[in-house]
């Protein structure tokens, strides 16, 4: 960030009277424009049984499997950014169960948010940002093919959960690494 | 959003290729500058039976009384802005119980976080944003001086819940009407 947004003035790196870190500030319109983390949102989508995935037709992680997801857009709430996100990768009509996990991914500068949904009927169309959507069964999983660390955390939980019955809220930070095989599961051990 | 703030190039609102939504998108470097809702952060404080409350020494809704909470900042968890929050507003050392209360505020373009929380000792030393910090009894609750609706709704769920003697988490959406008094709770009433 370099220059004003609202009067194109270059911008200094100073922190404001009453504040405690550097922000950007404008000096010619005094505007400070802040700079926050952002929420994706998504869902962990099941038709009987098989969960929901889609192969990702867009970078980052080109061609790895991903749970829908997608940023938060302004006017929308998270639940409906997750319904969004879901028809627009997936074709599934859904609905929801509550929110299921949140995850900070603090080098990213994200908060992934997944609920739990059921698709209303089998019918899946993929958009333009999904190369696949499929129906996956449990042991069908391709762990060694997922696209990001909280798919890959969400996806055990959901499946520990749903051998124990019972579903709860699960959070979690991650801090950057870079990833290594041994991570991730290998063949299809859920955890 | 006039300029980019990469290279000073006054913006377009376009819909970019790919995209189903306009965008502030810069002739000279293409930039796409996507806006995104932010996460305000905080707690439901106990010490004892009492809640922790902040009086606002800040605009919007200066002097009502608050629960600690404030912007996510880039670097950090929900829970550690959460914590962070807590501290700079009410000088409050405090324990995190978990994730209590997602509130989307649709028209303010936020969404907003509130944990359960316990305070290590007594003590509290409000910062400049808050004129006083106070550890309220149940039955003193300034339910009509209470500064967002948010805040009113993670309260009243937090004395249903703790009266229940069980916590589960709590989500929302706010859209957005005037403000009045009918809409809040008079005298002590918590619902």
């Amino acid at each position: 960030m370099k220059f004003c947004p609202n009067c194109s003035t270059p911008l200094t790196l100073v922190v404001p009277a009453g504040d405690n870190r550097p922000r950007h500030v404008c000096p010619g319109c005094n505007a400070i424009h802040y700079q926050n983390p952002r929420i994706v949102t998504g869902t962990v989508c099941t038709w009987g049984e098989r969960i929901l995935l889609c192969k990702r037709a867009i970078e980052p992680r080109y061609g790895y499997w991903t749970l829908p997801a997608g940023f938060l857009e302004i006017g929308e709430s998270v639940g409906d950014g997750a319904v969004r996100e879901t028809t627009e990768e997936a074709g599934a009509k859904i609905e929801l169960h509550g929110v299921y996990s949140m995850i900070d991914v603090i080098h990213a500068e994200q908060v992934h948010v997944f609920y739990r949904a059921s698709m209303l009927g089998p019918q899946l169309d993929p958009g333009p940002e999904s190369l696949e959507a499929r129906l996956f069964e449990e042991n069908e999983i391709p762990w060694d093919d997922l696209a990001f660390r909280t798919v890959i955390s969400t996806l055990r939980w959901f499946v520990a959960d749903r051998r124990e019955g019972r579903f709860s809220l699960h959070t979690d930070s991650i801090v950057y690494r870079p990833k290594t095989l041994t991570e991730v599961p290998s063949g299809n051990a859920p955890v």
